[in-house]
């Protein structure tokens, strides 16, 4: 393997495929469940609230956050929210998990452009089979050298990543839609990280520090800007 | 790295610690809910069912569980379950999510004996988050080169392990209490395998065939006998 190799890793929910919106589907339709006892903001942030309060026993995916959608609405409604509408709410999270998973602009040829010359690693956390049902439906599974479905994307985690694929950090570069999950880890760790913003970033991964590394890290609107940035890359690096 | 090193992996949940019987209990307290509209079996076939047709989209661990014990009650009660104990059975699911690791009766000393001379994992299926949880808290985590937490134990699954970590099939052994998913899988595909039964088994891991391949499949009545079984092997691998 070559010293100068430089291995790409990618976020898959918001990054890859579509994610945010399904979520945002599903709040509107939870809010006009819950309009009758409360307006949208007192239901957004009593939601916010029950999520991060699971969010260490639960973890992210849509099981958790179906859960917490059904405690809310029983907080919020005093017990009144009836059985059928709680039936509701599973079925949305059904709804969730089968849904289609619809690739963003340009990703399919992104990675057909930059796996040839790469190993590409898949590093994403959510509902373990949720995310490999999405990677298997995605079409683009084959790309990947591995997937790494992880319960949290902190510096410890990726750290534990590079060491176990045998990447020195200087040879990483991690691209996603989260500052916070994608990007200021991998700088912390001497990455690369790119920041491909989605047009929903979930109050969760919400972050306006922006990193200083400017030679480290890189904003593209879409993916379809990637295979140049690493081709400049590769020659800065040669 | 010697040829015969033996690796032997374990699975968690009823082999390194006790789990089936926390679902139990939580099993009795929904019968006990529920009794008012149906008999015990009534309840038990129904929430089986449910279970095992969301399996697929929800996958194994507590809160696919809690979320088909919900859905299971509105179906049973025709609706009639009450908002508060449906916010009951979010607790208990809570509840089994925070519950202290209780280890089984042998694993910290036989874990200790076996580390020094081979690499052990843990395979375990269920939900990410929580299984990681559990073996943070178990004070054994130490032991293991590494935690495979997967979606699924079926042969591919297994194999793909192997590849993983760079083990023979005949140079690992698979220690668990479930003869589908710990046992089946991994003689299939040549290793060892070794059945330490618990003394209640989830219906859907229960199976009444047992693995032809005698001089590879183990039964033991306690974790305990491990490591005199993996000495005798050792030497007859010599």
């Amino acid at each position: 393997m070559p010293s100068r190799e430089l291995v790409i890793a990618f976020d898959a929910d918001d990054t890859l495929w579509h994610n945010e919106n399904i979520f945002e589907d599903v709040h509107a339709r939870y809010r006009d469940m819950l309009a009758s006892y409360h307006g949208t903001e007192a239901v957004e942030d009593a939601f916010f609230a029950t999520e991060m309060r699971n969010l260490d026993l639960y973890g992210y995916g849509v099981k958790g956050f179906t859960l917490s959608a059904i405690e809310t609405a029983i907080q919020l409604t005093g017990g009144k929210i009836s059985a059928e509408e709680i039936r509701q709410l599973i079925d949305l999270g059904r709804t969730m998990l089968a849904h289609p998973v619809e690739l963003l602009d340009g990703v399919a040829e992104t990675l057909a452009a930059l796996a040839p010359a790469h190993r590409l690693l898949v590093i994403t956390k959510g509902d373990l089979r949720d995310q490999e049902r999405k990677l298997s439906k995605s079409g683009v599974a084959d790309y990947f050298k591995a997937a790494e479905i992880v319960s949290e994307k902190d510096t410890a985690t990726y750290a534990s990543i590079l060491k176990r694929h045998d990447i020195l950090p200087e040879n990483f570069l991690m691209v996603g839609n989260s500052l916070k999950s994608d990007i200021f880890p991998v700088t912390a760790l001497g990455g690369y990280a790119v920041h491909l913003p989605y047009h929903i970033t979930w109050k969760h991964e919400r972050s306006d520090v922006i990193p200083l590394e400017k030679n480290h890290f890189f904003t593209l609107g879409s993916l379809r800007d990637l295979p140049p940035l690493i081709e400049k890359l590769m020659v800065e690096r040669a």
